[in-house]
């Protein structure tokens, strides 16, 4: 029987290196932050202050976003729910392989659906959180950096979270952030502390 | 006019943190070596080796490989033509994403066609090196550690590469090694006196 190349030539080679060296070279553990929440809820900037902030404390973070993983990896897709899904478990299996390699990973994506974010849990399983940024609708609407609700209320934007495609809410995050109400320095003290009380980077000293 | 979200919809986000922000935390820059050559030259086997002496140096060094990467992030995608240039489209940024976060990294791919091995350089500018491991065709069949090259020599697979699928070698590699007449030690000093020789990581005192 003439065949192709599949699944059973494929061989899984095992790294030498275990992830307590990597932590041994980083001098801390691995993690994966996902940011979850509507457009404008403050995902990219949160994970970008979060990094910058860690990053500054000798500590390697590094941050995913969605944008500009559309850009790259996931330029060929779009935004029915099919590549919303197809979306997701790339960043998902990118985001797996930046823990793999001992990064604290702060991910930026709206990630509409429950069902790809415990997708994402599943991956990565006691490295993963999930951080729920929650302004509420209409605090985004209000702030609408990219005048996409404006677009999608006169009914000129189909498939936008929030308005006119679904956007499943996290049942159980590790952490939910009120970021209408809270500042952006706020914000990222909540994450430091959260990130210092499971013991992943060391309380700021200070000294 | 009613549209959906689209190109024009995404927001590039620049990080905050420098390349040299990054090198100052890890000790060292970025990198990527993108091992190609025939199924069985040795291309998983040097990059996990490295990837292991470079870690037990303390470097933030990861590899990436193919069959791995075909079992997560590119279990859709098949060994025809088009699908193989996706597969090295993808882990091609894949691999920017982990040298952007400052990690040197191994990639382990056959990754057969020139234009999407140029294509993996410019995206990764002067951070790319090629390394092409070149034992000869006869000394992978010899080895053939997957039983691949037996099947396709009886017209049992299509799209194996060297055999019913071109492999189209490197025209001017950073660094050629025949990993037929090379020991694995010998391949892997060759390939980390490369990186000293660059600066990239710091010659191994002894001491």
């Amino acid at each position: 029987m003439t065949g192709k190349p599949g699944k059973d030539d494929l061989k899984w080679h095992e790294g030498q290196v275990s992830p307590d060296q990597r932590a041994a070279v980083l001098g801390h553990q691995a993690a994966c932050l996902w940011l979850t929440g509507l457009s404008g809820a403050g995902k990219s900037t949160l994970a970008r202050a979060v990094e910058a902030t860690l990053v500054a404390r000798g500590v390697h973070a590094y941050a995913l976003d969605g944008d500009n993983l559309r850009m790259g990896l996931n330029r060929d897709l779009g935004f029915s729910p099919a590549d919303r899904s197809e979306n997701i478990r790339r960043v998902a299996e990118v985001s797996r392989l930046l823990v793999d390699s001992g990064a604290i990973v702060l991910c930026a994506f709206i990630s509409p659906f429950r069902r790809d974010r415990d997708h994402a849990r599943q991956l990565m399983g006691e490295c993963f959180a999930e951080v729920f940024l929650n302004p509420g609708l209409d605090e985004c609407e209000r702030r609408d950096p990219k005048g996409l609700y404006a677009r999608a209320r006169r009914g000129d934007l189909d498939e936008f979270t929030g308005i006119s495609s679904p956007y499943e809410a996290p049942t159980a995050p590790e952490l939910e952030l009120d970021t209408g109400a809270m500042t952006l320095d706020e914000s990222t003290a909540a994450v430091l502390n959260w990130l210092e009380a499971k013991g992943l980077v060391d309380a700021e000293t200070g000294a």
